[in-house]
């Protein structure tokens, strides 16, 4: 990126959709396009290994900030295997199954230091990580969901609590909100957001992972007062249970429906998955004022995932764009 | 230790006794009295956080490996801050209930890596260890030992099998064995032990800890064949359980039968804890043809542990007088 400034960027998301975001952001890291990366992380999730560790210790669940750090290794052999050995599940059938190592190591390090940012930050240094991991809040949060049933009374609606019981319905999400509903935000993440020159939100489990920051409302206010441009990164394709049915386009309506003040600078979505839904996407892009970048992302193995590689130049074009 | 070529260690033992003799060690490498150091660790706990990791994974327990690499881990805060990850056990009252997470963290590199020894080194490397951590054997073992109730038959034996079950017996133990007897050690435990200029063996749980060493046959004919001085430190206090009403000699004496033919070059006893036991002690470590060496080298808080600095000048003055 030469003659031009380095870029600092927040990205904002959880689980998987994350995982690829900040994997891409890192290669922009080693070519020097952007030299500050902090990720912002759910905090909400209630199954599997963090879902038994928040149960057992009352800690934030440590998932999705494990998978973000994991994502931002450093790329030599030693980035690389202790990356491994965080990811790693154990297996078999005894007390251990489903536990990931890395999970139980962050909560080894909250226990002992007492502190959750700085705990993070010992782990992101032991992976030689190229940005920093950060919870989107300081306690565990509950994501509950108004459901609409799929073939019953489209007015009367269920709250489905939790954030595998609203990833797995198999009603219609209306809208999705909070508990607690004000949580405590870490003065870090306060701050990156201030100095940002890009926020990127998604991709990912859209209403469990991607708009829930968007219901905090000291991100919220974070995100309206910063002169950071936010990049929405759309998901591929539907997701079975929270997503069901969805377009490109609804995507992006719900999420405006969530956070109608919230400036969005560009909507990035790939070409192929967006098809012939161009033009009620470009509509709904244009009605929350940004700009609508179509690029190819996916990967080619027609997963529905995000290529890292692709996405980096995206992010790249964007970015060196304006 | 000006003018003296630094020394190669091999420490052999397990538990809270290694690990005293272990951090003295360290500050030999420090001061450049030690150059090479590798600790050779007892695998044969089936109780506790490694007893259940054992059990569920059919894996090496690592508790004992775990605490010796904490006892070598770099003296500034990183390796302070790594070392007491590893050593933090979760509390509580459910499933983590007890687990270490430097044992978690160990099996995961086990399961991952596949090779026991690079795995410890990677902890190591984590660590900044100054030195190497070895198992003692490449398989788990079991220890059982032949006991003779306190208050009944002299001549009626009964078998007592597993680490917990032998420490903490109520009978007197006449002798233990190792189940598999012949287990295969690896190449760089027999490597250190032939290029060591000192063997240091001891102290700790003197039929759990110490002498298992001795009934590894490939172990006994390395330190056998090996030009390596033998350093045997007494423990400074009987144990409830296995050493019961044993003296100073009595340590000694049954080290001694067995490895009838190991040849000790000294014999480390706290002068205090000797006490008048002295000739007694004098005459059995003349009889194994072995120096006796007296030092303070007792924690000053009664507690019948050793103190590592003093246990460390102890060592520097054996390695030095030769």
């Amino acid at each position: 990126m030469a003659g031009q400034r380095a870029q600092a960027v927040v990205a904002l998301g959880g689980g998987h959709g994350l995982h690829a975001s900040l994997t891409a952001l890192r290669i922009l890291v080693d070519d020097l396009t952007v030299d500050e990366l902090t990720a912002v992380v759910t905090v909400a999730d209630n199954g599997g290994s963090s879902g038994r560790l928040r149960g057992e210790f009352g800690v934030l669940p440590p998932g999705d900030l494990r998978m973000a750090l994991a994502a931002l290794c450093g790329d030599d052999e030693w980035g690389d295997t202790w990356a491994r050995v965080l990811q790693h599940r154990f297996e078999g059938e005894g007390e251990m199954r489903g536990h990931v190592v890395g999970n139980l190591l962050i909560v080894g390090l909250w226990e002992l230091l007492g502190d959750h940012v700085d705990a993070l930050d010992w782990v992101g240094r032991l992976l030689g990580a190229k940005g920093r991991v950060l919870p989107m809040a300081m306690t565990p949060m509950d994501i509950t969901a108004e459901v609409r049933a799929d073939d019953g009374d489209p007015d009367r609606l269920t709250t489905v609590r939790g954030q595998v019981e609203v990833a797995t319905t198999e009603g219609v999400i209306a809208s999705i909100a909070l508990e607690p509903p004000d949580p405590e935000v870490s003065p870090a993440v306060l701050t990156a957001i201030e100095e940002a020159d890009w926020a990127v939100l998604g991709p990912g489990s859209w209403f469990t992972s991607v708009i829930p920051h968007l219901l905090v409302p000291q991100l919220r206010e974070a995100l309206g007062s910063t002169a950071a441009r936010l990049i929405v990164v759309l998901n591929l394709a539907e997701q079975q249970g929270e997503t069901h049915g969805f377009g490109p386009a609804d995507h992006l309506a719900v999420l405006a429906e969530h956070a109608p003040d919230l400036g969005v600078h560009t909507v990035l979505a790939d070409r192929e998955s967006v098809g012939d839904h161009l033009d009620e996407l470009r509509a709904t892009v244009n009605a929350v004022g940004a700009e609508l970048v179509l690029d190819d992302i996916a990967m080619a193995d027609g997963s529905h995932r995000h290529d890292p590689e692709l996405l980096a130049m995206a992010y790249a074009r964007i970015m060196q764009s304006t």
